[in-house]
């Protein structure tokens, strides 16, 4: 028998301890011991659970008990999660998460800490729920240069996305209708501002080139500025708009990494990806593109990733897993007024020939797009290649000219 | 340095010794140890080539140094890739393989010679070319009940029948485009009947319940005989016609498990899956649906599949890998006359009124499918869920009727 501690319990804590208990016999199979819970911590009572003689109140409860070999730390926050990482991993103690910021803000110290320990971090449920990404990436893709990641990273934002653009529901709305489903929280601002894609997004950057990618230095956008209009000019356009996690490694070898919202063709395989799902796309310089699709979120899914790491823990108790990047810095990120992208802009125009005169002098290649019902006195229009210094610098000089810019929206590759 | 063979310098074989060659940095990052070839086994010459010094044409070569610690099969077929394999894991070598007619027809044997002598037999390549599905299904998702495997496995029947749903093209003529482009060999049979796609499905229903299950007791169908006027039932339907390899776990504990042609609706999944790619669904309990997709073959995409599979040998030279499964028998498989399914039906009908009085009165509540320019002398009907014995009987009974049946379709339920 191996033990286990599990510290959070709540959603994902508690269906860990689920997992754990319901498929008792075919996970012992798997890792080849019986895996039992020694210790639930959690500062909350339970009253009537059936696991009472577990919980505990005290951290060190579970340090200074030897026969706890694996930790998982399902807690969220980086403190005092952080910390007590800090001191299992110190222990001897291998550690899985499903703790997304955690893993982007401390993740190469983390790693390093567990491999002078000789223990395993893993953390495949930090990104995309039950979906796995973590391992394919660094072991079946491992005979690959990875290319491109690109992917809807976030769920909840999908949702309200999926419900603007299929039933012309407004932001405001959509988030309501999120929060009362329980797929959005009262404060929503990690959701839809973009934070928690951005950490995700950086957890698979510094996964595949090696160094950590700290989310201070990636430019992270949300969707609270995204418009019932945006949404109807990306469909005469072509596509739909989805809040995109992506990072490409340039000529120079620095990463182009944003988040952002973006058109993208409807001819993508992540233009079908709908509602709470999530759906990754790595592309390979050998493999092509692959693509990994399934609910990004949800108690049960996140338990099952965050159990099959405990599964593998148990099985490497002493030969580490090989999960591993260096620390990074500022300099690995291209910065973001440098990089380059096709745009979409919409304006306000009262004379519409002479803002479209207007802008022809300023952005590279302007072609109009019109669509059905949109307002008199609007311009929409898409440009060819241009940096985000040169969009910015355009903007100024459109709006210095009396001319008021509604969006702005980044065209995809994808 | 830790020394590689490759066995086979085919399509595969070559792509192994390019990847290998051309990354050789990365992937010893990656495996912590630089990666030689030592032996390239194929009983061709190769003159030019740069790898001369390493051609052999004798297995013993191979067999007898022991400096050769990981072997590439990449021959294909089962004789003499069996032996072979065989005589390289009781060596105490680790082999890795894209070979998935020998592990479909000898994986438990394998995989238990492999165990039995403390090494390593993986497959990564032998499903989905470069699409990761061995290994996240064998290890993601470990802590999963797999309810449900559906896929498609096939590119080149995938192709074929892409370009007759989307360009109206015959099965002969998108068959011939297919030979003319590559993607199907001069004798196409083990496509076209199925074949491949079968013995992917049996792989992965091995792995998913941790028994062996044969080829021989899968019912397996191919393509040949999906018409023109199919796809354009399938589509008044709301389909689209996909060759589907799938297995399920009935209450029973014995599996449903099938290769076919099905009708599957738009809105699944696996319906977007088109041209040469691959899609292939796990539905888990705990984890719901997950899809992977991405390109099925090719030369580097099976290349680097077969890589990171040695890179992973190199890794674990001392712990095994666990991946594993007991031998099983022709039990397992629930008798396809047993299976119960849903099914389309297109009849010859001369006179329609009748016809359908008939069919109303032998199969599950047949409704009727219309389609513009259909033959006026048709009939196409679906049916509930019915046995296939039940449908054989009813179709035996139209027949004896003077109704020629002309197509019969699983309607599936992905």
């Amino acid at each position: 028998m191996i033990y286990s501690a599990v510290m959070g319990y709540g959603v994902v804590g508690s269906g860990v301890v689920e997992v754990l208990t319901d498929h008792r016999e075919s996970i012992a199979k798997r890792a080849k011991e019986e895996i039992g819970i020694k210790y639930i911590l959690d500062i909350r009572d339970f009253p009537g659970s059936p696991f009472q003689d577990k919980f505990t109140k005290s951290f060190d409860d579970i340090l200074n008990d030897d026969e706890v070999r694996v930790v998982a730390e399902v807690m969220g926050g980086v403190n005092p999660a952080y910390e007590f990482t800090k001191k299992c991993l110190e222990r001897g103690k291998s550690v899985v998460t499903s703790n997304k910021e955690l893993v982007a803000t401390k993740g190469a110290e983390l790693l390093e800490i567990a491999r002078a320990n000789n223990v395993n971090y893993l953390f495949e449920a930090s990104v995309g729920g039950g979906i796995p990404i973590i391992r394919p990436m660094s072991q079946c893709l491992a005979a690959n240069e990875v290319i491109e990641v690109a992917g809807i990273l976030n769920g909840t934002t999908n949702f309200i996305l999926t419900k603007m653009i299929r039933e012309n529901m407004s932001f405001e709305d959509a988030l309501r209708l999120a929060q009362q489903l329980g797929y959005a929280e009262r404060n929503p601002a990690a959701d839809v501002e973009g934070l928690d894609a951005g950490r995700k997004i950086c957890i698979l950057a510094s996964l595949a080139y090696g160094k950590h990618v700290y989310p201070q230095y990636v430019h992270t956008q949300g969707v609270t500025k995204i418009t019932l209009e945006d949404v109807a000019y990306a469909a005469s356009w072509g596509g739909v708009i989805k809040l995109i996690g992506q990072v490409k490694k340039l000529e120079d070898d620095t990463l182009d990494i944003t988040v952002e919202p973006m058109f993208i063709e409807k001819s993508s395989q992540l233009a079908s990806v709908d509602d709470v799902f999530n759906g990754i796309m790595v592309r390979g310089d050998a493999t092509g593109d692959v693509v990994f699709y399934g609910k990004g979120a949800g108690k049960l899914p996140t338990a099952s990733a965050v159990v099959a790491d405990i599964i593998d823990c148990v099985k490497h108790l002493k030969a580490r897993k090989y999960l591993y990047w260096a620390d990074g810095g500022e300099e690995l990120v291209k910065p973001y007024e440098e990089t380059s992208y096709p745009v979409f802009i919409r304006a306000e125009a009262d004379d519409r020939q002479a803002v479209f005169g207007m802008a022809s002098e300023l952005f590279r290649n302007p072609r109009v797009i019109v669509r059905t019902n949109a307002a008199e006195n609007e311009l929409a229009f898409v440009t060819d290649e241009m940096t985000v210094k040169e969009q910015q610098n355009a903007i100024a000089r459109l709006e210095e000219n009396g001319v008021k810019v509604m969006s702005k929206i980044r065209i995809s590759d994808l």
